[in-house]
């Protein structure tokens, strides 16, 4: 898009759609006639706070991956356009962690940052997320950390980073600002962090386990009526399987489920036992155990689950499709004890959204 | 398509494909020009027994929706296109239920009954499955048996058939031939069936719970090359999850989880304790263990994902799209820990295939 200019008809469509949203903001005729203007003479517009926040929480709520939707009303706006340095970005991704963490009772955040311009694109962050676990590779080609995130962790090395080589070890961020990567450390207080235990087996804390609270994704576009704002971290709560049943257990994550089975004394030589099974499920009960003792906000799959079925029927009430995406919205773990499982979704592709706009190289047919 | 005749296109895209994937059949152009000949004449043609049996492996290698699809070549077909009236059709059945059951040791079989011909509808069973638990409904508004029969069993009983009311009944076949449904038996001694039982919880056999040996799907047509075969049994063997996650299972089947649940000592009251997944995976070890016992083929979910990427590893050598839908692919117990979750697939369709050709009546949006 660079250099191209606004996309008026898409620019369009969005005034319209908070037009038609909001009632109280009045006719949307005038506000599309300066817009459409403004992007004839400049290549671009800007957005009121008012529209930032709404096509935000749009963007949100057109998310067809996400489980979470149905309090989309709710989410907080950090309004920080003005912000284009990699000091200025890191502060308020630091800011943001401290006042979307709120001491463990999460509050779903987005900031924004300044969008790509014609001719000008914007600084973005290349972590996947604010707070990564490095993935340090050992001369005997494992890895010690998070596997997913090797690549990351190699750059960060290139580019100067002093890792001390920890299982745990949150990545610095990875800025780019006018062509160059720039690394910046997240302070070690605004990492908040709950360490793994079960509420049945002592042995489990000594499997030194831990995971972040704050789940806050930051490589991703916010695309709003033809603009695209490349750094915009959003941050919900945590549902338990993504940690329990993905983070810790994949085989090329944390791996942890030979481990745990061998613990509980089940026999993992044969797959008929569901030794595998058994120990995803006291893997899973652990976490969410974990994060209510530590007063961190974290949903289950079966409440999260029903959670989406009410915002299914809500937006059918409101007359608008909601857009969903099977493979996604079904939990990895006892998928057919949710009702999200026993329907089929529309899968449509609305704006605003969030979209991966630079796909990392991945393996053919790869679901990333 | 009554009365249209046979599409000449589809006809002659099979005969090619046949002669394609079987060079020791020679050129097909000599047999094309005859089917085609014979479509002008009478609005029908026969499929060799060659052509029956290659349209029938390959209308499993098509199954978009079935994971055991690696032994897609060892299907056994039994050519009765001869039997048309109820009695035949059932006697055939019980044939096939004798020689697929094998006494334990199952064989996935096809049983290939008349094909509709322009006009004149073939037979047709309306049991999905040659084997089915009743359903019985009670005054209360409850379900005794396996609620998904609840609406076969009453029309079974509206043409006079005479239930016990027990949990797991089988039903008669309920099959139309000319305008008429017709009601037979299935004798007793055909129905290979397994208590399940636990292998650590001796309780768990006052449950009482039992299911068949043999998953024969009974209402869906089998399409080759333009013919329609509506009457075409075929079985594979049980994966322990489409019993023990979903049959005994599902709120809306045998619903057995709280009971279990109960029986384990979990605390019901608070979904976060995951007590579904816990009993969830304890009663899908009671099945894998109770097939094993009985000394019936059954496969658990991690060996059968595994299986099928070898299938579409084969299946790309070969040069060939192997079609596959993600929602049924992936098991419903623990979908993250099968290789089979982490990737997306092609679904096209391509014929030969088995399809629902009379969609049962259900609610916009369900999964069926
Ligand atoms: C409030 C609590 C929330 C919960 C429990 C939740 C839950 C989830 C889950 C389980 C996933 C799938 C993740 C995976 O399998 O990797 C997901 C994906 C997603 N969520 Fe949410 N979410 C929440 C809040 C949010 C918020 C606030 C936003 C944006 C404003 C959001 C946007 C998304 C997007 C864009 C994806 C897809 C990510 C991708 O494509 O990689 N979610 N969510
Ligand atoms: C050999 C062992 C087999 C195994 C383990 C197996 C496994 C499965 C499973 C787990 C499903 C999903 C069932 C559900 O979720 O309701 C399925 C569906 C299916 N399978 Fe297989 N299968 C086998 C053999 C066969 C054979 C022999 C055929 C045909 C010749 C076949 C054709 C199909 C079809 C058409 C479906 C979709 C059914 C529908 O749409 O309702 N399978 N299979």
């Amino acid at each position: 898009r660079e250099g191209e200019g606004v996309d008026r008809q898409a620019a369009e469509e969005f005034i319209r759609l908070y037009h038609a949203e909001n009632p109280a903001a009045g006719s949307g005729r005038p506000r599309v006639r300066d817009v459409l203007a403004e992007i004839d003479r400049t290549g671009m517009y800007t957005h009121t706070p008012g529209e930032l926040a709404f096509g935000a929480r749009v963007a949100w709520r057109n998310s067809s991956r996400c489980i979470g939707r149905l309090y989309w009303r709710s989410l907080r706006i950090r309004d920080r356009r003005h912000v284009d340095t990699a000091d200025g970005i890191v502060d308020e991704c630091v800011e943001h962690l401290r006042v979307a963490g709120n001491r463990g009772r999460i509050r779903p955040t987005i900031t924004v940052f300044a969008p790509d311009r014609p001719g000008k694109p914007a600084a973005r962050i290349r972590n996947d997320q604010l707070i990564r676990y490095a993935g340090h590779r050992q001369p005997d080609g494992s890895v010690v950390g998070d596997p997913v995130n090797a690549e990351l962790t190699d750059r960060a090395r290139a580019l100067g980073w002093q890792p001390s080589g920890g299982r745990f070890e949150v990545l610095p961020l990875l800025i780019d600002v006018k062509g160059v990567t720039e690394l910046r450390t997240v302070p070690e207080e605004v990492v908040m962090e709950v360490p793994i235990t079960h509420p049945h087996y002592p042995w489990f804390a000594d499997l030194g386990l831990r995971w972040h609270a704050v789940p806050a994704i930051s490589n991703m576009c916010l695309e709003i009526g033809g603009l695209c704002y490349p750094t915009a971290p959003f941050n919900g709560w945590y549902m338990g399987t993504e940690i329990g049943a993905r983070n810790l257990a994949d085989a090329d994550r944390y791996d942890q489920l030979p481990l745990i089975a061998r613990r509980l004394g089940m026999d993992t030589s044969n797959d008929r036992t569901l030794w595998r099974d058994h120990a995803l499920v006291e893997l899973n009960v652990a976490v969410l155990h974990s994060y209510a003792e530590a007063g961190v906000t974290m949903t289950d799959h079966h409440t999260e689950a029903r959670r989406f079925m009410t915002h299914l029927e809500k937006e059918e009430r409101s007359g608008r499709v909601c857009p969903a995406d099977w493979s996604w919205i079904v939990p990895p773990l006892s998928g057919a004890l949710t009702p999200v499982f026993h329907r089929y979704y529309d899968d449509v592709r609305l704006t605003p959204a969030f979209a991966h706009h630079t796909p990392v190289a991945a393996p053919t047919g790869d679901r990333t």
